[in-house]
């Protein structure tokens, strides 16, 4: 059976756009970000509802920089790391528009994205699909492992789940009029996309995610390269969501093992967003928004400038639940693959 | 903007099947379910657990009724309403598929359908697509309200969860030559669909989830009508998914005040799956499963076997969070339509 989805009309990114909280500000691309809030509430009084405002503020980037209305939107795609995603329900519900909730862990957005050029190839209803993802840190510690108050030690091998959202909108139109990406700004296009399959390594610890997502990354990209006849030396990026230092290494041996040599085009989004000389994050940041937003802001409007030119983005998750870890069970992994080009 | 997804070659039904517990057993419609377990728990330790294995379980049975492989199936999209998907990601990891998360709380089974039948038509690779969904009394009620060991009292507007889960099969192709429906038996085709728009109508009890679904249910059935030019007289029926007593008399009477009458066409599955002289349910039931198990066991087969030919099937989910309840928050409402037809 074929896995890769190759597209005829390959749908085009018009826009994205990426909002934190102050460590992702203080982080090697916070300049980047649309914006940042200076104390992680967003004008807000809770955490959960936060990371709903931060999401939606994210999308209100997105279009604002294309010139385009929330009301065009033929089908937003969105999830999070919230119990019943309820981030996105919270933060989109007066969006207004048509809603497809997702749930893919931190693989979230690439799901999304992939999901997303399915659907418009398969409808000419699908216009114009938003992809959106987000998460955050004080709202996920307190849900998955401990309130941040409780001041739990952090073991090696943790990661810093980040406080941000990633939008990202998309067209079946060849040249849109209206972009976000400025003058002589080129659309990426999502040429080719292959959905995971679930993949349990056996990892029982929620403080490391790294391991329990590494055998999916390498199972979608292994899945990858061997149906389309590719190497990683036909890419400019592999792009990884949050494997950090531990997962990452653990796909490089991996990958190695079956004869593919990721070296230094692997780049891993959950070493990217902190710096690890200033800021103490051990094993490096994860979380839906982590690659959601280093795309949005970071690797797509590189893309439209012309300096990157084809990247694979690989969206890793753990569909880790808390019940399931306290009734003996193992954490399963899921990774999504959107091959990116501009042409 | 248009918000109706018409098929040109529209995705056909291949199989379906269902498993539930033991009042689904008792329910008017137990002898329908392909299987179901005596004590909830489906051979394992945990109702956690137990929702996982009675999904996989319906999906086993539809492939088996159509003599198909799990290897077979190019996307398998399901979710359900336990924290991060968790039964879909345990029972079904082992079945080896391409996987699609999806989160719509009851309305993931109509997300699902409408979802794979935008897949199937935008991509040649997507032969076969499988949509399950599940839900769990006793993982549900002590998820979302209490553990039923603490013996609350439930409320007159209150739902009894069902366990119960649905596996439905499509296909792209226009005569497939396996199917779930015996001799004779027509595939029923998804002609149409709708994604729903979030509503949230300020319900704030948890015990009356039909109240704060029946607003969103509303909004999709008038988006359709009023779009496709058609009434509640072009249908044999309007299947609703779990809106129980009191959110169908609701559900009637936001559509009478638009000039829709719904009347003896409108069924609600929530008030079908149990018998209210013999299960002390409240107002009826609800849960993914409810019109994902009556679907499959009792609609799909009568399309089937012809004795329907053009029915509406619209799952109501309320996107409920507990946290956020406990915040002050509310619960925002969704609903898909999907547009079933024997031809």
């Amino acid at each position: 059976m074929k896995r890769i989805h190759r597209f005829q009309r390959p749908p085009r990114i018009l826009s994205a756009a990426a909002a934190g909280g102050k460590e992702e500000r203080r982080g090697p691309h916070g300049e980047e970000f649309d914006f940042c809030s200076p104390n992680d509430l967003f004008g807000v009084q809770t955490w959960e509802m936060a990371e709903g405002e931060m999401a939606r503020a994210s999308l209100s980037f997105a279009l604002k920089k294309a010139g385009i209305r929330a009301e065009e939107i033929s089908l937003l795609f969105a999830g999070d790391l919230q119990n019943q995603c309820v981030a996105s329900s919270e933060g989109l519900c007066s969006v207004g528009a048509p809603f497809v909730g997702v749930f893919g862990a931190c693989s979230t957005m690439a799901e999304g994205l992939a999901l997303a050029s399915l659907a418009i190839s398969g409808s000419s209803q699908v216009s114009l699909a938003a992809v959106l993802t987000s998460s955050h840190n004080c709202a996920a510690e307190r849900q998955f492992r401990t309130p941040l108050e409780y001041g739990s030690q952090r073991t090696p091998t943790a990661q810093w789940t980040a406080t941000a959202a990633g939008s990202v909108l998309l067209t079946g139109e060849e040249n849109p009029k209206k972009t976000g990406w400025g003058p002589g700004g080129r659309c990426p296009q999502i040429s080719e996309v292959v959905f995971g399959k679930m993949v349990n390594g056996g990892i029982t610890d929620a403080a490391n995610m790294g391991a329990a997502m590494a055998p999916s990354a390498a199972d979608t990209l292994l899945t990858y390269f061997r149906e389309s006849g590719r190497t990683p030396a036909d890419f400019e990026l592999i792009l990884t969501g949050d494997l950090g230092k531990e997962g990452s290494a653990l796909l490089s041996l991996l990958m190695a093992r079956e004869g593919f040599y990721l070296q230094e085009k692997h780049v891993d989004c959950g070493m990217l967003l902190y710096d690890p000389e200033k800021q103490d994050v051990h094993c490096g940041a994860s979380g839906c928004g982590c690659i959601a937003s280093l795309l949005s802001c970071h690797f797509l409007p590189r893309m439209a400038r012309g300096e990157l030119h084809n990247i694979l983005a690989v969206g890793t998750g753990a569909l880790m639940n808390p019940s399931l870890i306290q009734q003996g069970g193992s954490i399963t992994g899921i990774a999504h693959l959107v091959h990116l080009e501009v042409r």
